[in-house]
């Protein structure tokens, strides 16, 4: 049995302990016999996921009532793998979401890195720079990489941390955001976790 | 006399009490006989206006050494039209400065409200949606238009307010920024009353 959790840009497979990652453009889900269990984000899969027998949407077993409609896969899955935390997605979006007592309690929306890195760089050439995750978050800035960084960073950090609960950091760039989020616990299988817990709810294994 | 801030898209001038905008691409600053003292963050204009004589670039009386080299000269002089607060000068790009005592200390340069929009969007349709100011700050959201809304607005309110001083609400976008930062003093005129100041040191008028 494998678990997948499937993005715009990858098939991220659980197999018993390890993890591994493969290309949407380049993979093909029939070459797998064994039966997955997926959640997918990307709509382009819809068609050719659905068609094969031994992979099967875990979505289905999800208790819908508890989010909101158009709320992504993912990020319901996170919710369900934590009891009370706030959940940092960091991935082409940022998305962070509140559990309470296991209750989906809200959540928003933030550009991801390298969009947000864009959206500096289209606003003006000046502002072409990587962002600097050994800013210091006490400091208000005076230089322009900097300027960048902390408004990027800082604005997030703040509206975080002002929740006063467990941060738990996942998705691509957990690691580089944890830089900034010190207190966090990093778990890149956040997901996984989120899926198991509904198979046994389910009672599907 | 006039005053005007050049920026990437129009020139905003003020006569004794008028103030009124120009297009950057069709206006011919040649039509103008009386003298205009300026300031421009456009790269474009700064061969055409250097050679007209009643053009006088206000930004040579500046004190430079209380700035850092590529700050803006924008936020320098909305700087200078303060004595203790954070100005939010809401345009293409947000910028974020704050000032102690007249002295300048440090900022921060966030998305402008168009350029952010069209960074949701690009990472994904789903998140193709217009900002909503009515958006209770308060309460995490439960559907996409807020949970974006709050990913652009709240972490900004966060971190702006943290510093606990007078909040001062300038450019295009001030009046609907204010209908988030509902403390702030909105203030259109600021960059001309930095100009004004900075023409008074210098004992030009």
């Amino acid at each position: 049995m494998l678990l997948c959790d499937i993005g715009n840009t990858s098939y991220h497979f659980l197999d018993e302990e390890n993890d591994f990652k493969e290309d949407v453009l380049t993979f093909n889900p029939q070459t797998i016999k064994e039966k997955v269990y997926y959640i997918s984000v990307n709509k382009n899969l819809e068609n050719i996921l659905q068609s094969l027998e031994n992979w099967i949407d875990l979505s289905a077993f999800i208790d819908k009532e508890k989010y909101y409609k158009t709320m992504g896969i993912d990020r319901v899955l996170a919710v369900e793998a934590v009891d009370n935390g706030i959940i940092i997605d960091a991935g082409s979006a940022v998305t962070v979401d509140v559990v309470k007592e296991g209750k989906f309690a809200g959540g928003f929306i933030y550009p991801g890195m390298a969009a947000m890195q864009k959206t500096y760089k289209d606003i003006s050439p000046a502002l072409d720079y990587s962002f600097n995750f050994e800013l210091n978050l006490d400091k208000m800035p005076k230089n322009s990489q900097d300027a960048i960084s902390y408004g990027y960073l800082k604005t997030l950090y703040c509206e975080v941390m002002s929740h006063k609960m467990p941060v738990i950091l996942t998705g691509g760039d957990a690691a580089v955001f944890a830089k900034i989020f010190k207190e966090a616990t990093v778990d890149e299988r956040l997901i996984f976790t989120g899926m198991k817990k509904i198979l046994q709810k389910a009672d599907i294994c």
